[in-house]
């Protein structure tokens, strides 16, 4: 990672502390340049714990200053350290932090001779643009964007400022991306949604249904790679704001995902599926066609999700999904049938036993 | 979008009511311009209704025309349409309306000069070839074919009339694509089966087994983004006529997948997995090696069929695939396993008492 | 395939014999061309049987020579091929020989111009780059390494010898591959781990957590095309020499997957989860983070492993993993769910028999 000049020479702790608007102890002149585990910590490295547990076993730590929500507690536990900044949410302020200390790479302003650009394309004079791209007609690149090799971006399409698109994004026609959005290598947008007739009546053949709608790209969005988004049959299919979404993830047309939504690797997600504000997905879970997951929802991973389901707020669990105690509950049940069966072998037998004796 | 410059005139009712073979109703000189769903029509638009609960929603319909089974209901409950399309299939009718009115994209011939064809190549004079192209030794791309940026081809491929291939398709050396074949973007066909021997008796290594053979699409065929469909052992992996696969489903080594065969996102087919024609399938279903699925199966999303399995004509669920109806019926059982513990539970009780009164 | 000048002329029995350290019986002067199924074996073909059964079968063989573990009893079985070679491991003896006959598809060193090559890059000259493929500053590709067309390679990143990067292959910055791997079409290594934090003060935004550590594909690995391992967190993601994983696999970050391990399609590993040498994982499998799999375990497709699991030596099977034979034992146990049904139900008849009586 090539960092930026300035962030090379890093930053005091006292510097550290006012960015992240937190109290320190110790030391404020030790210099920072790098982020590190607590675990393989070296001179120079911030680092963070927290829990009490990770504390006990952070023992030796050479780190220059430590992130905690008790400073007290720490440099008790750590008195080889010369610095210490309290925070209520230490990992936040790491990410915070390293994050200053190691910003994204950035590329100069710049268009490489073997990209192809389109005559009627209006590319911002601050776009990075690197070797092999291929951008269509109509399409405006805005201030700040950075294009990987290997980028191809079709015709009609908007890409906001600061977004990242990695080697060998793929951008259909007509799809919009909004501000400081991340696409990860081979992540492929705008793509025909999975829609066919049949003809019932001759030659049984499948027939196209249309996919003639778009796709929105909110702002902060990051996809991770060879995530697919298929464009609309007819209107648009949109991530929200904010959302997070892992790699080999399939997002069907129509789909609504709101903002703030995880959504972890390989999750497939069939067309016109609703998934509100601040839901969390885990990997592998697969939604048939019109669910509407409501906020507040947790799906656990490789869950499956009936079409047209309702998906209230809760934990999720299991195929088809069904609430996590529920789920839990009856498997304990589950786990007791063999017993059962000793239990009604034995119940068998006795009651024969009186009725042996009754008889006579 | 860029359609072809005549359908932007668009075309009569009665001109598509031709070209449907379809009887209509009301004004035959409306000009319809665009397709669309029956809730965001607006005039121009053409649309269509399914059911007669479709019709009850669709009460202030503003379309200029509407698709329907019963044009004599569609007109009563909509009396605001000024023409009716009738069509014993309406969304297929629609389906057909919609690819005459918005024709796939053509491009004029050429080949972009960054685009690099090896000199033995064969190459139509229709064809388009789009920038940042590689295409091999030997390789025959025939009439009509659309090659979007980035494509590669290897040596000894031939692709057929009229396909699109989109950015960043692979296809590896010795692939044969019929005519009218979509591959949407990042799909990969003919890389290595996974076929590996392990030295049992020295250093435990897995040696590669040869993977030479070849991958067959038909006609009609398409591909979801970032579908892989690996070349054979020694022989050929099949995809048949008209089948539609949607994104990022893995096709194994030596698989033979028949015609009309549908099947939805993430699915994963090991290898030499014979699938007859007209099979349905659903989206992250698993197949072992050496499965058989029978024509007139249909086997839901996330099912997993075991190696060697013969799947019958009829709906299968579950993991291991099992009759949808028994699985239904079984699971209806297990969901009272709680209740029968407390039935035993009771039994024992009440035994217990009529032991102790028999003792008494 | 453009095999080899030498490799066309083809082998004698009596060299492939030799080569492969066996015996052969027969005529050692047949020149062997090419390898096949012993189904569609015609003259100048190896084939190879590895049981009794097999022999059985394959009563009409045409190939020139066979290879097996009984030569005895397949020149009885099989008086028409006038060769064979006897091996304990004849699948083995066949892909050894069968990379003897067709090798690797090899290029001439070459760097074509389209290719980009950042100016500190280093490259051997026994190097072949096909077009548009980009390599970033600081980066060195060994001796006999071949990158295909479209593959973008970052910043500071270490190729090895004699390695194989099929077409649209990305290599984010600072990844090393060691010697003789194979990366298939779409590859994508060292995009950003799936890490973020989230702020439950303000805003509810996630903030990305640091993803700057690096990725490390030992020796021999072969990875399946579109398959992605992330970089780590901080630390490192590494893959074990000799590992072997098929199509659209996910590796999240800070794994360390051993050697010899067998990965099979649409797998997904979270992040921080260790697997030891010689573990085999089925496709479709799902790992939650931090699991330890210790050296021995086979666990079937489509199982799932709850976080923070450690899985030991056996077979395991299903959601969540348990021994494959206690899975077997409790679903049989369920099966009888619905007889137990029954068999309640005439307990507590005939017990409300007895009590009646009792009551009389």
């Amino acid at each position: 990672m090539d960092d930026a000049a300035d962030s090379k020479k890093g930053k005091t702790v006292a510097e550290l502390a006012e960015f992240l608007a937190s109290p320190f102890t110790g030391d404020g002149e030790v210099v920072i340049e790098s982020v590190s585990s607590i675990e393989s910590a070296e001179a120079g490295a911030l680092a963070f714990v927290e829990t009490a547990k990770a504390l006990d076993e952070a023992q030796a730590c050479k780190a220059s200053c430590v992130i905690s929500s008790d400073t007290a507690a720490a440099s008790r536990a750590l008195p080889g350290v010369p610095a210490f900044i309290s925070s209520a949410q230490p990992k936040l302020a790491f990410a915070r932090a390293a994050a200053l200390l190691h910003p994204v790479k950035r590329r100069e302003p710049f268009v490489h001779p073997s990209a192809l650009i389109a005559k009627t394309a209006d590319i911002d004079l601050t776009v990075y643009i690197g070797p092999h791209v291929a951008i269509g007609e109509g399409t405006r690149i805005e201030a700040g964007t950075r294009i990987e090799a290997g980028v191809t971006i079709g015709d009609g399409v908007r890409v906001g400022m600061d977004c990242v698109l990695h080697p060998g994004v793929t951008l259909y026609d007509d799809v919009t991306i909004r501000d400081r959005v991340v696409l990860h290598a081979g992540v492929c947008i705008g793509a025909d949604g999975f829609g066919y007739v049949r003809d019932t009546e001759q030659g049984r053949e499948y027939h196209k249904f249309p996919q003639r709608g778009t796709v929105l790209i909110e702002d902060d969005v990051e996809l991770g790679a060879h995530t697919c988004v298929d464009r609309a049959a007819l209107g648009q299919t949109r991530i929200g704001r904010g959302t997070k979404i892992d790699n080999l993830v399939h997002v069907g047309h129509n789909c609504d995902i709101g903002e703030r939504v995880i959504i972890a690797a390989q999750t497939g997600i069939s067309g016109s599926v609703t998934i509100e504000d601040d839901v969390v997905i885990g990997g592998q879970v697969g939604f048939g066609d019109h669910i509407r997951v409501m906020s507040g929802a947790v799906i656990g991973s490789k869950a499956g999700v009936l079409p047209g389901k309702i998906v209230r707020p809760g934990v999720w669990w299991g195929i088809p999904v069904q609430p996590l105690d529920e789920y839990k509950r009856l498997n304990a049940h589950l786990r007791r049938v063999p017993e059962m069966r000793d239990e009604i072998k034995d119940l068998k037998r006795r009651l024969e036993q009186i009725e042996k004796n009754k008889g006579s």
